[in-house]
């Protein structure tokens, strides 16, 4: 055996066993030596997003986790309801490695020049698997951060601010001239806001709490509408006149918000004609869906005509689909906006077996706005074992 | 007063009055002398569509409706619910014309070239206003019928024969390659299937009946898949995967169907694949909905993984944004194909006088499959009083 053959690094792994538990755990994994276009990066910093958590939690009932195996490599169990199972099937007894994006510091490059130019750098991967401390991908993944940015400031480069900038593009794309956004007080939320008052381009925010529209004011947002307000569709209305808003993003997906949001951009397409028409305007409105926060079903009233559309966005294939050179003009803002329009904040950094403790599953687990954890997968371990 | 100017006919309208009922009378209504790009045409036979109630019905409930005035004047009276009334804000107090298309013969022609070549000749319209004895259109608006075709074979030349058409082209142009489709038995679902069956085109015929299934089946149906069946989401993913239909239209529009269409379509689009994506398969999967039988709020579970749109589909937007010399190709091959393909049956011929009597109100005005109206505006009436 080699040396590079024996070394190991620790890796999170998640596992929905057929008889309906999941196990959360932490191996240890080979740790390959770079192919020749291929960099080792040292991963220092990875956030905990809405997006992992499905494949993290595989729809376990985490209020029945139990933590077993000692404080430096702990074992998560939990109950997955039956009536879940089904839709598990392709994923039954696989340790599967989590964590969509993160970054840190190339620490051995492949032979190819492109490779061994990253050699130091501290990198940004969208990649999966980063829930580990380290990761093995090819050169052309890696997202060069501007000199003096660490891996902390980088870790958020892509999930978030993609998505919003991916929202902006499907605006301009499709033809529509200002936005809606719902959960607008999350971090991506909140990234959204600065971008498109960066860029001048109309927003409404959806929240659904008083200090939400207080923080999102204070952020510089002009129109934020509290769905609790028994005036909400009123002013929901308003600020879609006003903006001209033909657009929404929902990060919710169930009950009737989606459906709301076409009802009152119709009444805003509406205000000031004179003809009837029993089909409705003829102004296209539509509705994504990105999230799922709030499981129960989507509820349509179908208020709003017949020129309306409502979808799941989900931001890989939108990237596939406007193409490498589109995403990559997208991807190089990010990171020369980094500390600014893109800038994350965590309420607490990790390790990873800490995200493995109770206490933090039941805090990041909840989505709540406002908390988002950073997992550190090189905190308080040795660096790779030989 | 000249001649023309005093010459009148009979007009079908309907008022929606500010105190909540609905009007539906027949006023005499000058008959103008054609421009020179424009024709008179004498309607023999106009088709009572479901997409022409809502503005015929104005929302009103019908159960209470009043019959005053004679046999050849009648007057409809019925009252429309409060809730309505405010949707209703931009027809008040207009006595609005009904009726969206039919055929008739050109009685009298403008100085053009293009008006006279169509006098004598059997034209069917798309124009509105079509429940009345004379209509006076320009003459590009004529589509000419094949020598021997009657008035009444020609009634349906637009509505559904341009929407089973619309259909198929919105597959073929949205990338999918074979349909599913709701409410299958109608008059339309028949034409859609005669229409699949031509052009060997795969499709998905959805019904709520057993005797509809074997009706369908009668008329060389391949799938039919019966919704009342426990066995429905079973069936149904059945048929779309051997037809690999990926784009649904739906008639009801309320309740859950659209969403059941979906559900099964990605499970037919997970059948044979071993990966697991908690985003579900990458197949886009799509629905329109473009009636509304069902008037309760559409209702979608979401189990259908993020590769999925549902939105309005109406036909004059679709026949806009396709072009006008699309939208010729098409009409030409209805009027090429209106005994056959395009054939529509009717269950009974009304006079403008009969079509507002109680009991026919209370058949056609169920949309019930199977039951369909033809409307003869010069039906015991005599021609153009002078």
């Amino acid at each position: 055996m080699t040396e590079s053959a024996a070394r190991t690094a620790l890796q999170l792994q998640s596992t929905v066993k057929k008889e309906g538990t999941l196990e959360l755990a932490l191996a240890r994994v080979a740790l390959p030596t770079p192919g020749p276009e291929e960099v080792l990066v040292r991963v220092d910093a990875s956030p905990i997003n809405p997006s992992d958590l499905g494949l993290l939690f595989g729809s376990a009932d985490m209020t029945t986790a139990r933590v077993s195996g000692d404080a430096t490599l702990p074992v998560v169990t939990a109950s997955i309801p039956p009536e879940l199972m089904g839709a598990l099937a392709a994923r039954l007894d696989q340790a599967l490695p989590v964590g969509n994006e993160g970054a840190g510091v190339v620490v051995e490059a492949g032979e190819s020049e492109a490779a061994q130019a990253l050699l130091g750098q501290t990198v940004a991967i969208l990649g999966g698997a980063m829930y580990a401390q380290y990761r093995c991908v090819p050169a052309g993944l890696c997202l060069r951060l501007p000199e003096g940015t660490t891996a902390a400031e980088g870790a958020s480069c892509f999930v978030n601010p993609l998505t919003a900038l991916g929202m902006v593009e499907t605006m301009k794309r499709e033809g529509h001239s200002a936005l809606a956004h719902t959960a607008a007080a999350s971090n991506l939320g909140q990234m959204l806001n600065k971008l498109c008052l960066a860029d001048g381009i109309g927003l409404v925010n959806i929240v659904r709490k008083d200090s939400q529209v207080e923080m999102l004011r204070g952020l510089g947002a002009q129109h934020v509408c509290n769905s609790s307000l028994p005036s909400f569709m009123d002013d929901l209305t308003d600020a879609l006149a006003a903006t001209g808003a033909t657009l929404g993003f929902d990060a919710t997906g169930g009950g009737k918000l989606a459906g709301q949001i076409l009802t009152c951009m119709e009444a805003a397409a509406c205000r000031g004609t004179k003809d009837f028409s029993r089909y409705g305007s003829t102004v296209h409105k539509q509705v994504y869906i990105y999230g799922g926060l709030d499981r129960s079903p989507t509820i349509l009233e179908r208020s709003f005509g017949m020129a309306w559309g409502i979808g799941g966005w989900l931001l890989p294939p939108f990237l596939g689909k406007i193409g490498f050179e589109a995403a990559q003009a997208l991807r190089e803002r990010v990171a020369a906006e980094i500390k600014t329009t893109f800038a994350s904040h965590y309420t607490r950094e990790v390790s990873l077996a800490e995200m493995l403790q109770r206490e933090a599953i039941a805090v990041y687990g909840r989505q709540a706005t406002g908390e988002k954890y950073l997992v550190n997968p090189n905190k308080d371990v040795a660096p790779a074992a030989g």
